[in-house]
């Protein structure tokens, strides 16, 4: 298999260019990419050194792709150095948007990322706290803070996509999960009838959730195939029954969940 | 203050296309940008639709920004329809690869985010789960399958750090808050010892500490100024005397924390 080295050079964190990079290359499946990222460079030593690391490098005798963001002329000049076919993926899109805009780019390094002291910051910060302390139905009494309270069986993604909607996007998701007691009711439990304007379901194909509910307690009722069918089956009929709306989480990340969930609920991204 | 409206077209989560929209729009201060994310155009109607929807905004007179990652060409195409000044993100990059790299993509539809079944993902969903359930000290015997252990005082950043390490980088990341009586040891605790290579520790100037404490115990000892101003010079301390490493957070955002902290640990991002 072919091999390529990437480098990703940011004067920031570098995860802009690394998911970038990443849906780019991965384009390409015949060949082995071996990834390196250096971030923070912003000093014009830091620029000089990661170009005499980059050149200094055998790269098995194939010049090395870099993905670039640094933003300041006088270090992006620096770099221009390294030896490998150079994307400044920036300036790429700022140098048409300047004319477009009629405006010069403020070259502000690091603006991709929340800075520490934003608003926008500090409410992905207690979206994060408020999903721990919301997870798992541990507590019900804070939903009317909630943006959306995720329901389904043990298992089927709650928690983690509940996590990621707090990180990336700043969204209040607390997670109920759906248990044998509340099947045999065969209605909401009441804490989620007063909210459920908010309620968002996930379900999951009842093999998966046998194996990935086999890893934690293998050979358990719990994990067990006809286990996983009725409580699947039940809850379905309860999103059915309610017109609450669910997706099924056996083929999709929580990235693929939360951009569906967000879509169809029509929840801001900020 | 101008306006613009910025659409983000994507056949997959459009999460890739955001990140990078909002680091290049951000360049640009003067300007309001109003963002739309159009996720899951894989059709050819969900193209000819999207096309409909942007042409039929009026956009207060300025043609909008349009950030598109949808690879298939007949959709490409299709979109090439709406009136805007228009950035064919992927292929950008994608057509001078193809020639550096002698191969065809394989212009294979959302590949940028892991796929629900691969290894990589599951990685990262297990890496969630760790640190949820070895979050703030609550568990220590799972310390050595740990990838990294965050230390500091109660509130400067350990929980949603350890998430991000983990959604992002499927890092497996616990967390330790040292607390008064570990202080008054003067020593690290037993627990923290044995895994001393796999501790970082973080830290925050006592004034913002206070701030932050306050919003979640308002007045009491635990946000007083004094008392964070004793905890902090007290850990500084320890991380001083153990030789651990140590970053402030004070004005970093999550993001900065966990680059700054895989930089300097040599963790791999994965």
């Amino acid at each position: 298999m072919n091999k390529r080295h990437v480098y990703i050079i940011s004067d920031s964190t570098g995860i802009t260019a690394q998911t970038l990079a990443q849906s780019i290359v991965s384009q390409f499946e015949d060949i082995k990419f071996q990834t390196t990222v250096i971030p923070y460079v912003d000093s014009i030593e830091k620029a000089q050194q990661t170009v005499e690391r980059i050149n200094s490098n055998c790269h098995d005798g194939e010049r090395p792709i870099i993905f670039d963001t640094v933003i300041a002329p006088n270090l992006s000049e620096i770099l221009s150095g390294a030896q490998g076919m150079r994307f400044d993926v920036l300036n790429m899109y700022l140098a048409p948007l300047q004319v477009e805009l009629g405006q010069k780019s403020t070259l502000t390094v690091g603006k991709a990322h929340g800075r520490a002291q934003d608003a926008n910051y500090k409410h992905r910060i207690d979206a994060v706290h408020f999903a721990m302390e919301n997870d798992d139905g541990a507590k019900t009494r804070y939903y009317d803070k909630a943006d959306v309270i995720l329901i389904g069986v043990s298992r089927c993604g709650k928690t983690p996509t509940c996590l990621y909607l707090a990180l990336q996007f700043g969204i209040y998701a607390a997670n109920y999960p759906i248990t044998e007691e509340d099947i045999e009711d065969l209605s909401l439990p009441k804490v989620l009838k007063e909210h459920k304007h908010k309620l968002f379901g996930l379900t999951i194909a009842p093999d998966r959730l046998s194996l990935i509910r086999n890893e934690r307690r293998a050979n358990s009722k719990y994990a067990s195939l006809r286990q996983c069918q009725n409580e699947v089956r039940e809850v379905e009929g309860i999103f059915r029954r309610h017109g609450i709306d669910f997706i099924n989480t056996t083929d999709s990340s929580i990235e693929e969940i939360a951009a569906t969930m967000l879509d169809k609920s029509g929840l801001h991204r900020s």
